[in-house]
């Protein structure tokens, strides 16, 4: 059921229900039209919907909940976690190259993005981020780690931004490297309280509106990891 | 056939055949098991299978060639372009939300990688860059656009790293950027010649190791689109 489109590429099953996602003005959250009715206005097969809203349901266009109907999903970025952390266990032996390329990607997002959250946080308080702060650096004198605590804190200074793509951008990122760091059997050779403390600074220079600190803070916020990474 | 893991998720049969890859050491183009063999390694029906290789086709975790067999997957991220792609176009009205947050990420993943390009073509020559900038200039002064040349500059720029993930995404954000651009009927007010002009700079800059030139092109680069974006 595929014609060719100007650029040649075949315009599928799902290709159309996106389209009359859109003509419907359907919105995240509301309910699609039933198989059979979308069997009719498509004058497809059953078959070729349900594959089609197969596909449409992994890349989370669609959320099929079973029972009730196929809904406009939310279209969050768990596919591309999915598929980039099984990238990154891939990589050949005991190479590190698949996890050194996605935290040089969260640094340079972060980089990237310093300008706008320096902008956006000068002359705020943040207490819920100085908490969060405050938590890590109890951890980390424990000797504990604080996975929990960090990815909050990274979504949370990028939330402050009107960007929710480079949010979950960030947060999908941050998953893959966390997913990824176990099974690679690194060891964390991170330092702590070193990186507990470039959060802290990170914070700091942000709502006093000083963009070099604030970069400072997050080469230093990567410098422990970055480290680990060099030295296999 | 989904048994808990540790932190709760269920382990789908998708999950065991990601393992049954890593296990047995297939790596991209490597031909899978057959789905009989499949069923009885995992211990689970035909339709499961059938199911769960549907869903890392879509991921291009695998690659079903009809007739010959599943292959793994080369992993690329087109099902991010897709996944994208739509929630561009599904952003309300004219709201271009959407496309600026697109935009805004590729802005911030070259300022973000600015300290390794320069640092990559410090010194080099970039003759392939360069016709792709010369051919630019040309189309830009003919009032013609350049989408593939513009394209070509900011991959193969990339390229000069040995980071692959970081290639693909701004691969993957230029497609996104250049699929949702005419949908949303924007008119690009950009000004062709600035942004031809900006690449020149782009490329002489990181050439002479000036990272501070390198980053204001970026600006210039940008400015443009960002600009056209402003206006609505």
């Amino acid at each position: 059921m595929a014609e060719p489109t100007e650029t040649g590429r075949k315009v599928t099953t799902s290709d159309r229900i996106k389209d009359l996602i859109l003509s419907d003005g359907l919105r995240p959250g509301d309910l699609l039209p039933t198989e059979g009715e979308l069997c009719t206005r498509l004058g497809v097969s059953r078959s070729n919907v349900r594959e089609a809203i197969r596909k449409l349901s992994t890349l989370d266009i669609v959320d099929v909940r079973h029972g009730h109907g196929t809904y406009v999903g939310e279209m969050t970025l768990d596919a591309l976690v999915e598929a980039l952390v099984f990238r990154g266990v891939l990589s050949p032996g005991d190479d590190l190259d698949a996890l050194r390329d996605v935290v040089e990607v969260r640094k340079a997002l972060d980089h990237g993005m310093s300008e706008q959250i320096v902008h956006a946080l000068n002359g705020t308080e943040n207490s819920e981020l100085k908490d969060l702060v405050d938590e890590m650096t109890a951890l980390a004198a424990d000797g504990k780690t604080f996975p929990q605590q960090d990815r909050a804190f990274h979504t949370g200074l990028l939330a402050k931004l009107g960007n929710s793509l480079v949010g979950q951008l960030v947060a999908a990122f941050w998953d893959v490297h966390t997913a990824v760091l176990p099974k690679l059997n690194v060891a964390v050779a991170a330092d702590l309280e070193q990186t507990a403390r470039a959060h802290g600074l990170m914070l700091e220079a942000a709502e006093s509106g000083d963009a070099e600190a604030f970069r400072a803070a997050i080469t230093a916020h990567y410098e422990p990891i970055m480290r680990a990474l060099e030295q296999k």
